[in-house]
């Protein structure tokens, strides 16, 4: 029956299925893997041509028109291998070699499939005596199963995508075909997931980012390192500006540090040797090392050391839009969400032992606020604990890190927002609270991170002058609730597919003058609204006009296609009237009305950073 | 006769005086050498004890008290050095070597000392034969004179300031303490020094940074690496946001890119291998090698390419506050006025040749607006001319040069400001115009560089597609009117000695309660003003209270030397009747009145960037 038929094993099904139909239309298709995966499935397979869009068609329409059934049949591995060279099947006999040599887990961990060999089969820890292969239609694989009896109990599933994937993921093997096909136990579960993807797709950041010219890369400046292009400074001044008033209004004070320092302060702050492998390899000025700062930390520290500080002055919280430089390997750079140097909305808050927990809840209230402002829904927070049999792997007293832990639990309970707990994934200098969110396509992000740091007392010699006239330790809360701007901005596009409410939207007024009679009119409206007293973070309205030689419905289209919120449309009524016409992005039509009242309008929806009606 | 004797004269007889006067305090005192200087004089002398004040009162008491007579002998340079030996003068036989084995203006510029040797004595290009002595009481030095008959024709003089010194330089010699003097022909001409001087040390912008906590160093982060204290980054906000403002207004569109590249970029602008020694050494990634930005230019170009560009586009003016790092010698390092990393108030603007002369107007009227806001006198502009008869040496296309400069030096008329012409000085990229203003003490700083660039076209392959669907080449005007924010900011310290006007003033508003009881009413106060709609770069008022427990009269002592404008005291009549009695740093009473009138007041003031009223 279907509903006893797990998913995972309905998608390994599908995937022999798609296997079996390759291999009837290319009878010399060499097989690779073919796991399943989150969504589905894949097959890796080596075909005589490069296959298409076309050709997935025609190996979906086989696999819907065999009915095929399942056999399974156990074998000494060497008759197995024996078989797949008399099959012409190079990779499955390499397979085969391993998991005699190396054991199923091995393999399985190095090729992504653990579908590879029943574990039930008798075999050393090592190596593997006998193999489990299935036969589905003309198509024979070394699988371990379980698989569906008939093909009929699959479920709904569709071939959805095509990519390149090198033979055991090293790049000097053959390069095979990945053929990726999506399986749910419902077509609706199907459908759904379709739609989602289409919306990842249309919602993609990077998709978003060149239409909208929000962000570029420069093979000469290099991989990871973007260049912000004008609408994309908007983004990061409306959010730095967002950031300022928040900020200004719990007590932050703002600091500007070097992106560059002596080796020294990262002996001093443990970066190295602990953290070098994410740092950049040091840069020599008269026969000194100084490094380009991964983290903003220790030169905030720098700060704190700078003046003598009294019980009387804590919290001090310095906060800084600071630059990082962390170094990732080219292939896991990914538009904004992985880059190499970003942009961190950080802040340390310097207090006193009695202060922590209070201070600690004002940050995450701080984040909610974010949040609800966004419209960001189903936030919560993850407290990483370390390995509590283990303390003394993380730190030499045990005490001081429970009191850290204890403050913040009880930070977390009295903030009201949910959170759960997870064990062995603590920093080394105190408990830490990520803070995830969920996009609207799903995909969930840790975007920011938060830390009690009771150690920078002990590294950096950070203390206060108490009432008492003795130096106390200083606890150091580590906060940035908007993450790094880059991560935070390409999770912003997402979350708005572009279309950003007014106070963001790069363009938030487009001015379209119906015919040549009009511009002069509309460079007056123009002009009034660059004018006009809206504290934007840009310094006024972000307001351009068409001169294009367009008609009218053409340039409204592409306005809505740059997302821009409000059009203005001008004709000869409007100009007679001294009025404007006044379209949303939506297709909404607000008729016509007098500048003033535009005006007052964009005012309260920017001071409100209120989303735009539909 | 007095007037017939120059400065000159006067000051390097008063090094003399000043020799005669140390040796016969001092009889082993050993002599190096004792130039006139701009304000006077100095001598380099090595004596048996190290000299303060005091000493110096009793060398200047000596000076006035022998009248002596200035008495010339010609004589061989082998007599000369055997009557130094029998002195036991080293320094001076030293020097008569070298004279003689390398002729009198090779010693001179390595001395310092251009008063050595009589250049109309007899002698070859290269040695010296004979030279003059001179002789003045006991103390006999090697001059070329000339000098006063006797020491009443000196003029006013005053002995200021002591140093050390090595003897010709170099820190390997003997470390020699140098005494320096002051020497006008008149009494009033000295004392308007010594009030300059006094001026000088008053202003200066390391002390005053760090009275009024505007920055820091430290030893960790390294040399010429500032760090910005909440104070000082009050400063970076107001001028970010005054240059948002003016740029808004002008056309710019702001971008933000990394602060590292590619060394391929660096070999595409010709930075590599011509600017090498002042980037910093590169850092491997990847076995690549990548180098902190000595300018912003490069990457801007990149935004320039990352779409393609009509001429519909032009003028392109793209503008980042952007942190730039170059390499400094250790030595050279002073305060923000020479570091290693600064921020330049940087913009490129990308036009069409037809149009580069008007954006050069409007760039001048730029810069003389910021001056003009923050009194800024005399001000001129510097035109850098190349040697026009080597004009291959700087490119080899002279008419796009002159063409250039035409069009500069038209601009330059246009504007209607003063400037000047210097040969030679001109970048490599084309001609340059630096704005040069004076501070309040007389030092003059050349804060801005603007360039004409036509070879950007050719090096980055930046075009525009015109009109006639042809790909044209780009002329970019380099321009940062407020030049580097750390030198821009040093010079504002100095020009206001600190006592900033309100827009820019770190701490607007100090409330002050007279007692206890006034707490209260003096927090509803601060947080009044710190609500009130008033546009600042930091997103409203700057206000504190002073909670200590000192007398009234104190805390108003207090706030004048943090140099903050406003003070508010609080007392039972404020409290009673609502109102504030308002104080200014200058010490002006402006009675009491309502805080709604009070933060009127502030605001005109902040949104007029007006100054302070005594």
């Amino acid at each position: 029956m279907k509903t006893e038929i797990s998913l995972e094993t309905m998608r390994h099904s599908a995937s022999h299925l798609m296997a079996a139909a390759i291999q009837s239309l290319w009878p010399a298709a060499r097989f690779g893997v073919g796991p399943a995966i989150e969504n589905g499935f894949y097959y890796d397979v080596l075909l005589p041509e490069s296959i298409g869009e076309e050709q997935l068609a025609e190996i979906e329409k086989r696999m819907r028109k065999q009915r095929l059934r399942f056999e399974r049949e156990d074998l000494a591995i060497d008759e197995a291998i024996q078989r797949m060279r008399e099959l012409d099947q190079p990779y499955k006999v390499e397979l085969l070699g391993l998991l005699k040599e190396k054991g199923a887990t091995s393999v399985a961990r190095e090729t992504g499939d653990e579908c590879l060999v029943d574990e039930t089969a008798p075999g050393g820890p090592a190596g593997v005596d006998r193999v489990s292969m299935y036969r589905t239609g003309e198509f024979i694989d070394l699988c371990r199963g379980p698989h569906v009896e008939h093909a009929g109990q699959i479920g709904a599933f569709k071939l959805h995508r095509l990519a390149g994937a090198y033979w055991r993921g090293q790049e000097q093997n053959d390069q095979l075909q990945r053929v990726y096909g999506l399986c749910y136990a419902t077509q609706e579960e199907l459908d759904a997931e379709l739609a989602r993807l289409e919306q990842v797709r249309l919602r993609d950041h990077r998709r978003i980012g060149k239409a909208l010219h929000l962000f570029a890369f420069s093979d000469d400046v290099g991989s990871g390192l973007p260049l912000w292009l004008p609408n994309g400074v908007v983004l990061q001044d409306e959010l730095a500006h967002l950031a300022l008033q928040e900020e200004r209004r719990d007590g932050y004070q703002r600091v500007v540090t070097p992106h560059i320092t002596r080796e020294n302060l990262y002996y001093r702050s443990g970066h190295l040797p602990f953290y070098q492998e994410d740092m950049y390899r040091p840069m020599d000025i008269d026969g000194e090392k100084f490094y380009l700062r991964p983290m903003n930390c220790p030169h905030h520290h720098q700060i704190y050391l700078a003046e003598p500080r009294s019980y009387r002055q804590l919290p001090l919280r310095l906060s800084e839009y600071g630059q990082v430089y962390r170094y990732e390997k080219s292939g896991s750079l990914s538009g904004l969400m992985r880059t190499r140097g970003f942009c961190q909305n950080d802040a340390h808050l310097y207090c006193r032992f009695d202060q922590a927990k209070q201070e600690f809840v004002k940050v995450m209230h701080l984040h909610a606020r974010y949040y609800e402002l966004m419209k960001i829904e189903n936030y919560y927070m993850v407290l990483a604990l370390p390995d509590l049999t283990k303390l003394d792997k993380y730190i030499d007293e045990p005490d001081k890190w429970l009191a850290a832990l204890t403050i913040i639990r009880e930070a977390m309970v009295e903030s009201g927002y949910p959170f759960v707990e997870r064990e062995g994934e603590a920093a080394f200098y105190g408990p830490k609270v990520d803070f995830m969110i969920k996009s609207v396509v799903g995909t969930e992000y840790a975007i920011s991170t938060n830390q009690l740091d009771f150690l920078a007392t002990e590294r950096f010699g950070l203390t206060y002058r108490g009432a008492d006239d003795q130096e106390h330790p200083v606890y150091v809360i580590h906060r940035a609730p908007l993450g790094s701007h880059e991560r935070f901005t390409a999770f912003l596009i997402e979350h708005y597919a572009g279309a950003f409410p007014t106070w963001l939207a790069p363009v938030q007024v487009r001015v379209i003058p119906i015919a040549d009679r009009h511009e002069a009119y509309a460079e007056e409206v123009r002009r009034a609204l660059f004018e006009a007293d809206v504290p934007t973070g840009t310094g006024g309205l972000r307001v351009d006009v068409d001169l294009g030689s367009e008609r009218m419905q053409k340039k409204v289209r592409n306005a809505q296609l740059e997302k821009i919120p409000y059009m203005l449309v001008l004709g000869d009524r409007e100009q007679e009237q001294r009025q404007v016409a006044v379209r949303l992005r939506s297709g909404t039509d607000l008729g016509d009305m007098p500048l003033d009242q535009l005006i007052a309008r964009l005012r309260r929806e920017v001071e409100q950073r209120a989303d735009l009606p539909e």
